[in-house]
């Protein structure tokens, strides 16, 4: 009597099952106000500009964005990408372009080309959460770094370069979870360690446009690609999800042109292709500048969302409890006194009616820190409900406060 | 000096070089006329429905088609899909179903979670090259059973089960590449073995939609679930790639709702979820039986191009060439007689100014029968250019008759 059910009930393949999908479950919930997920704002969507773009799509060439379409990308979007990075101090041809089926997918097909099982990866703790789910699959182990105000700490990275990681994920700019971007000083110090160890670096770029203050730092690859025209010791990967729509599904990967045509042969194992009509519409919405002017205008939402945050802890918070100040994205990382555990928290503050991610999700291994940690995300909500929502958060800290000090009493 | 370009050059993963990609850009060619690829016929794409709905969609709620959603699918289409197998006999509720980037990521999902390295598949000969490109990334191995003219040859199959393969992968109707299909009978008796022998199988139903003539068989799953309806032993697949359109990227699976929550887990990884916007679209499309109707559409002209192919083969081919007569689908399977080589000849053929693709690609392993057999698509040319084109195929078969003669000879 074999059947589905019974024939993989031991595999778990390391897939973890608490997922940033099931927690996003949370915002659902009626009256929940959810710092939870990493979503945009729906309600500065573009989608006036979707809808114009649509049927000029669909009515100048309707067949072509329904058909198959080569596995690489749509061609004039790779080229477009690949002149916005040459502007960005990383010279590159379409040739150097994948488009993915968002970001999410980059790092699938990255740990498909790159990891055998038990290799290690040196990553940030804490690090993305989606990146530990894409490489579990592939049987990775990690080689972990803590993270600071200025990102990864350098001082500790040559040691943990020495222990022969296969490669580095780095996410240097408005971090997921913690919201830090590496300094300048610490991006050029890294790219050359990376050289001189030997050791590349996949670099995640998911928000480096959603900055607030201060002025644009160069990418890692760009900083490499300074150093070597050749620009072979970095692969970058960025999305549209955050500055045109995350339901369109369209990422890229930049890498040398035979890593591309490595990837694509994965790719064509993966899902074909991108979706020929979403390509051929985030091209269309992204002429005229259209992205740039947009950018402005969910910068200027995000900044006052991420300062209404701010302001918020500052005056509810316990002084006991620290948080990081983000330039930009979509997160910032709160730290809890010891003896906090922030998933008991995470029921106290849904008995209050408000979700977060508890901290301990975006380690690679267990991390006593992390498990008094929680990410929050003031995209989503609007200045008043994030007020209100850190209102219910402090609620609910006091009560936890109170009870993690009471138990380390008996 | 470590760049990636050096990095993973001693790594193939078991990846084909010769794609079904790689050999779709053989249509770009100008002049080509390619029965390669398996594209629609783009002339029929219901571009308008697709435009009315776009705005529709945009309209009512523009900002959920352009946000995140759920992993598992957006709801209504889970439900609509879960109606729609019902009444083909397989009664399954929403949590049954798994939307999928194009049918193509179906099988990416399902590798992973059920192929270790190693691990023996029992496929068709010849079966789907894009299942053998996501299979073989996870290191699969095979076990092979060859088709005629009513499918799966059920004889040579109880052996087959009898050497231990951990899932059967089957096309029963209108198969991709050689366009038969799996009798009745036959059905019954492989849900029958695949009992006894604890075999459990995975249905790929790209085409079944597409029937030209006779009466619509039952899936293996309908056959599966009459016997058991807790249908535990089929894991089904299908793709709105064919009855609607490639380029939005829309299948699904349906499996036990336990073997659905694993496989979200997993596509959570992998692509974090399907576009959004495509899911609505697919779903306000589909709406009032539009795609039952458009369905009628596309028989009326495939059927016309199968017969336009048939006819002209007849006609134009020498004796000595075989080849079937698909009931459905978009494909026939050519067999040139012994001593001829597909890929000689396709070199030939380009040069006449007509594509396929050589039968050595579909096969698992070696096979000195792939290699004098080809795949000729006929839904994507219109009848007129189906008949030239086999008359250029013709004429370079004559060629290499020739030459492969007196090659004999020497």
């Amino acid at each position: 009597m074999p059947a589905w059910s019974d024939f993989f009930a031991d595999r778990t393949r390391n897939i973890t099952s608490s997922s940033i999908r099931e927690l996003l479950k949370l915002i659902q919930k009626p009256g929940i106000i959810s710092f939870a997920g990493g979503l945009p704002a729906p309600e500065v969507f573009p989608v006036a500009r979707v809808r114009e773009c649509c049927l000029r799509m669909l009515d100048e060439d309707g067949r072509a964005a329904l058909q198959y379409s080569p596995t690489e990308g749509y061609q004039p979007l790779r080229e477009w990408l690949a002149a916005g990075m040459t502007r960005q101090g990383v010279p590159v041809r379409a040739a150097n372009i994948l488009i993915t089926s968002g970001s999410q997918q980059a790092l699938d097909l990255l740990a498909k080309l790159l990891i055998d099982p038990g290799d290690r990866i040196l990553v940030e703790a804490p690090t993305y959460l989606g990146a530990l789910q894409a490489f579990n699959v592939f049987g990775a182990a990690y080689v972990t770094v803590p993270v600071d105000e200025d990102g990864l700490r350098l001082e500790l990275v040559e040691d943990a370069l020495r222990s022969g990681p296969k490669f580095m994920y780095i996410l240097p700019t408005f971090q997921n979870p913690a919201g830090v971007t590496l300094s300048r000083e610490r991006r050029e110090k890294l790219v050359r360690l990376a050289e001189k160890y030997g050791v590349p670096i996949v670099e995640d770029d998911a928000y480096g446009k959603l900055r607030y203050e201060g002025e644009d730092l160069p990418s890692l690859m760009a900083l490499d690609c300074a150093k070597r025209p050749e620009h072979g010791n970095v692969i970058y990967l960025s999305t549209f999800s955050k500055t045109l729509a995350p339901g369109l599904r369209i990422g890229w990967i930049v890498a040398p042109p035979d890593v591309i045509a490595k990837l694509v042969q994965i790719k064509q194992g993966a899902d074909l292709q991108t979706s020929t009509f979403n390509q051929r519409l985030v091209y269309e919405v992204a002429q005229d500048g259209f992205l740039d002017a947009y950018a402005l205008t969910i910068r200027e939402v995000y900044r006052q969302r991420r300062d209404a945050m701010l302001n918020a802890l500052q005056e509810m918070f316990p002084p006991e409890v620290g948080w990081t100040h983000p330039g930009g994205g979509l997160f910032l990382w709160v730290t809890l006194p010891p003896g906090s555990d922030s998933r008991q928290l995470l029921e106290l503050a849904l008995g209050e009616g408000v979700a977060f991610v508890p901290g301990d999700c975006f380690y690679a291994g267990d991390s006593d820190l992390g498990r008094r940690q929680m990410r929050l995300n003031f995209s989503y909500v609007d200045p008043d409900r994030i007020r209100e929502g850190i209102r219910r958060l402090s609620a609910a800290i006091h009560q936890h406060l109170q009870v993690a000090g009471s138990g380390s009493r008996v």
